[in-house]
């Protein structure tokens, strides 16, 4: 049976992806060997590492802007650290919209003092704080673009003189936005970009060099840029899965096509939780709802049962809310066709027309 | 044409596992998802984990010992930081046999006094040192088992009463010793254990929560071993492919069985090394020759490019030595049957026949 995959992350990517990559565990290139036993050195990955940059680049329209663009390891997680290691001087303004920018926050309070500008955490993160300062004194200003947890993604960014960080691990390239406006961007490749175990960072140098602290060589950006992503072995797979990915994203017509279908795909499912008397939204305003991760629930959780079973009957998988919500989450990335959001809705219908 | 790649890594694995990580990118356990696009919290990769972590334990004898083992990110060149981070208060004691040793030194320096206890910079690395005293009040001693650029293997530890870290990227799982002595072992995955992207760490927890620094939680041991290395989303394929992979080894019958191919084929490529007038071993002590990584050159440079011919006509690949060394490096590990090496020795006998 097919399988209606709306997992939060690691997350559906693109069929021919997935035929492309299971093609090159096999035989690389028509190289004989399996992209698994290449060496990161060899000309073939050195050009497919130059691709997956070039591509991203590309895609985001920053290319010739003074953007530099690595591939490390250790997810968003480890540039929660990395960010306010290389950056953080004395204090750093944050905006607070739930679980990954509080982890966020955690981190950096290892550097310096962080400054919350504002937080959603009175309304367990149903809504996007706006109308906030950041102080023009801080040495950069964080956010994360949309948070998957809670379903909530901002739509405008704030302008500030000073520089702007991105979380975008959600919903990089599902989306046009002027990203020359960040500083830095940063995403966790497994939703929208490629497998588990690559992290995509776009940075200006020129807001490196700032803080007096001595970096130890692997969390120091300058290393991975002098090394062109190299300084260590990068996780090879994950990198070429991505190039796949970004390549595919390309031929699709890049972001401004594939954001057309991923508003057609929200609009579709928030329509059927706003008219269905048996759901609700669980994001409170509604101009802040994600395009990405759309969080509902039951009205009544006497018909958590006959949905389940309703779902699991037609393929679709993933569907749980995370624990801190409850609920149902469905995550629309990229790679989900709208066939899958159309399923979804029907099964919403027939769980009402059946009581 | 068949390949044999001598890759120094990432490097060969075993054809059979190739073959089942192509299959599950395209369906994994018949669920009808990619391994790629579930979720690193599914039932299924749980599953996968937690038979990584057992064949581990399993094949290296260390069941029942107090270990815990830690699938991470950021190869070896984190755990260079991360070890030192979450060791050294005041001083450690490490053994200088070439680049990645230098290299963990000069992490480990940004959190405290690191006494060389030895080095063979010397002789540019070619071989071991010994009879070298470890200062009974460090906090730890650290060791490279084997390094792969220069290619010299430690073949026996030195007894210490403080705690024994080593670095075993390169010759983990390929020979039995007592790995019970060490407090804490390391690899990165991409030469014996998987493709790159993942990082085994192998730790006793009674060495932890002894330094006084404040470590961010990503960078904490204690962050992953409370949240069984999916404190943040570990690198699901590398770790499904090291799990095929421990397992082919364990069906192979286990480390004592392959350390039994490993010693054949280094014996047969030095053997050659030693007899053939045309090419001399880099390691100047025959006993610290590494049986993973076997660096030589050429006697005479003139026959460089009819070598290199016949080495290409053969399909053999991934020969040419690290420039710091220069010269060849045939790197033997697990998954390269012996069919190779001796493919190798005969062309090294044409070579000198030829001439």
């Amino acid at each position: 049976m097919k399988k209606h995959n709306f997992s939060a992350g690691p997350s559906i990517l693109p069929q021919e992806v997935f035929k492309e990559a299971a093609a090159a565990v096999l035989n690389f290139n028509n190289s004989g060997l399996s992209i698994l036993e290449i060496s990161h050195r060899s000309k073939d990955f050195i050009a497919v590492m130059e691709q997956a940059k070039s591509l991203t680049l590309e895609l985001l329209g920053l290319e010739n802007k003074g953007y530099q663009v690595l591939f490390l390891q250790g997810g968003a997680s480890m540039q929660f650290v990395m960010l306010a290691q290389n950056l953080l001087e004395s204090k750093a303004a944050y905006l607070n919209t739930g679980t990954w920018a509080n982890n966020a926050i955690k981190e950096a309070r290892f550097f310096g003092e962080v400054i919350e500008v504002a937080s959603s955490k009175d309304k367990n993160y149903n809504y996007i704080p706006k109308n906030f300062e950041i102080p023009a004194d801080a040495d950069y200003f964080h956010c994360t673009s949309n948070n998957t947890i809670f379903g909530t993604q901002i739509k405008e960014f704030p302008k500030t003189e000073i520089p702007l960080v991105c979380d975008m691990s959600s919903d990089i390239f599902s989306r046009n936005i002027d990203f020359s406006q960040f500083s830095l961007i940063y995403a966790g490749a497994q939703k929208n970009m490629g497998p588990a175990g690559t992290t995509l960072v776009i940075l200006k140098e020129s807001i490196l060099n700032k803080v007096s602290r001595a970096i130890p060589n692997i969390l120091n950006y300058n290393s991975h840029i002098a090394k062109e992503s190299m300084y260590n072995t990068p996780a090879v797979f994950s990198v070429y899965v991505s190039m796949l990915n970004l390549k595919w994203l390309k031929a699709k017509g890049g972001i401004a096509a594939i954001e057309k279908v991923n508003n057609e795909k929200a609009a579709l499912l928030y329509s059927e939780i706003d008219r269905n008397s048996l759901f609700e939204g669980f994001v409170s305003r509604l101009d802040d709802r994600s395009t990405m991760n759309a969080t509902f629930n039951l009205t009544d959780e006497t018909y958590k049962e006959p949905f389940e079973t309703l779902l699991k009957e037609a393929g679709i998988s993933g569907l749980n809310g995370h624990r801190s919500v409850g609920g149902y989450r469905a995550s629309m990335y990229n790679a989900l066709p709208i066939e899958s959001v159309k399923l979804l809705v029907e099964v919403m219908q027939d769980l009402e027309n059946q009581n």
